[in-house]
């Protein structure tokens, strides 16, 4: 057990970013409430997931809907508290831990939150290693969990139960009540016990943002940028792909998603490439001179050419410049349930996955010849 | 208390879609339903509102969605069992009776099934005396009664429990739900003690669409059609507007409702007369001549020119030759909050609420001159 403190909150929601692959919320926005929360309550308590008991009752908190609009509409906490009580009362439990469904600059934020105000413990976990777009796609899926019993609220007070015959109606149905409460709304799902937790989640993923976080913020006590990249790089296993200027961005908000297509034209050594993301919240695919290099579930993230800060698909600006960077996913991903949860084709992309670092490779090796 | 059989189903399935004004489902669908589970597991025993116990915990069953997809889309008693059971958890006691809370084809035909289904005594009384498409719109929010805890369930098997801080945001979020489930679902709502229900409910809903359908049935025993229309008008208190041809259609399903304009040419002594009916699920407003004739919460009806069976919008057929009917609604909506929550402006025209036999008498009398 460690605690989480002011500085802690903001490499977290930094480097939540990164792995939020374009997705995930933006981090200025969840930081500033986890800080609150922390300011007003006192620090949070971070436990290891090895630390948790295993009849604990464990359940993240999580925001649902749209990023874009989460940017208009801070949660309160109510909703959390809201959430909870149904889903204890449904349970007959009380909640015991909390820990983030994923990496990403709100939703690693909201159950810091939820720790700071209501004390419960913290865990070093979450259910994807990144962030993903549908609330079925988490590593708890593949282990065979429901989402449901799950509570959809807002701020206002209201408050919906689901329980349903599986966890691709209980997407269907809560994006739907999640549209109708502005678009985005709070969400307890995924009861699960501390035994569960450790075997179907991802561990340590709130550790790798903090890291992440740091080489970020001491940027500067690296010899070059390209030395702090290395770092990242080195931490994540990831890629270095491409630096590039956002000629066009569409993003269109439907249905509770942002939808949309980046494109980009290389530069510097990367000069007359051209290039595209795909996103839908989350980057799903990224192309250069219309060859696949990356594909979810690896993770592509855009960060600034120069601080490395990464970027949500709303902070997107025509003419910045910007890498793109490749991270392999975690291994529970690279299973056949994985890729057919989250691989290009449940995106309608007529490609197979492969990993992240074959792709790279095979592009080097050709770029050799 | 008395049974209902077979004609008696059908007879109240007639004179609901005729309460319908246009929406409320189709009655054969609601009847073949109704007496499926009637033939199935027994009759039903109809309690008059004054015969229940006033503890008792009542809860009408309906259908939520658009009556087109109802045609396609038939319920097996298995939502309301769940959508029932959802809510008796809630609630902490069991449904001891249930009731329509509304007129209409199919939703005072599902009250009936589930009678039979269960077991449960069937009242006679609804919350509208009439069909309305919102589930706002009852005499049950005229008293202050929420509609929720409120449960929305499918044939599937998921089920969604509401709480929300007033009946706006149950129908906004409980609609939203139904699209998902397949654009119709049931639900049950409006938990109320025999004793709320006496107060807030419209008694003799039941009875009175039963007379309207014997009336229909026997026709071809009355000297006339003209007669049996009287006849019916008489029992509602209702008017004769005009005979017409249908001369176009436009009927759109859209976030989970039917939109529409149907328009009319007179006939016989009408001859010459344009006129239009409007419609959200149920017809909302009359015109003839650009006069406006006749509007919600009153009750415009289209019945078949020669049997008088009432039609519902789905009914509709280009050069079909009907009668426009007006029926004064129940005294609970002809006040300043009824008329407010189902008057012509809510629904968006600009128009005051004037009694239908106002409008009616004001109308003969400027013939006349």
């Amino acid at each position: 057990m460690k605690y989480l403190d002011v500085d802690d909150i903001k490499r977290i929601a930094t480097g939540a970013t990164m792995l939020g692959a374009g997705g995930g919320g933006n981090p200025y926005v969840g930081a500033l409430m986890a800080i609150g929360a922390v300011r007003e309550n006192g620090r949070v308590k971070l436990y290891e997931a090895s630390e948790i008991g295993d009849n604990w009752l464990t359940v993240p908190s999580s925001m649902m809907g749209a990023p874009a609009v989460q940017l208009e509409k801070f949660p309160n906490g109510i909703e959390f508290q809201n959430a909870f009580s149904v889903l204890e009362k449904k349970l007959g439990k009380k909640v015991q831990a909390t820990f983030p469904i994923e990496a990403g600059g709100v939703n690693s934020m909201i159950p810091i939150m939820v720790a700071a105000k209501t004390g419960l413990p913290l865990i070093d976990v979450d259910s994807m290693g990144r962030a993903l777009p549908e609330l079925q796609m988490s590593t708890f899926s593949l282990y065979g969990h429901d989402a449901s019993p799950m509570v959809v609220a807002d701020e206002k007070g209201n408050t919906v139960l689901l329980e349903t015959i599986d966890n691709t109606w209980t997407e269907k149905i809560a994006r739907a009540v999640s549209v109708k409460m502005g678009a985005t709304a709070a969400v307890a799902s995924f009861a699960l016990t501390g035994r569960e937790l450790k075997e179907a989640g991802v561990w340590g993923t709130l550790s790798l943002c903090q890291q992440i976080g740091r080489i970020i913020e001491s940027l500067n006590t690296y010899p070059s940028t390209k030395a702090a990249l290395e770092a990242i790089l080195k931490l994540t296993r990831g890629f270095y792909f491409m630096s590039a200027k956002i000629t066009d961005i569409v993003n269109v908000t439907k249905d509770g998603f942002n939808f949309g297509t980046t494109k980009l034209e290389g530069i510097d050594q990367f000069a007359g490439k051209q290039a595209s993301i795909s996103f839908q919240n989350e980057n799903i695919i990224f192309k250069m001179d219309g060859r696949v290099m990356i594909t979810a579930p690896d993770i592509i993230s855009m960060v600034d050419l120069d601080t490395l800060q990464p970027m949500t698909n709303e902070d997107l600006k025509y003419g910045k410049r910007v890498r793109i960077l490749g991270l392999p996913c975690n291994a529970k991903w690279r299973t056949q349930a994985g890729i057919e949860m989250v691989g290009p084709r449940y995106f309608n992309y007529d490609v197979d996955y492969q990993p992240v670092e074959d792709l790279y490779d095979s592009y080097t090796d050709s770029v050799k010849k």
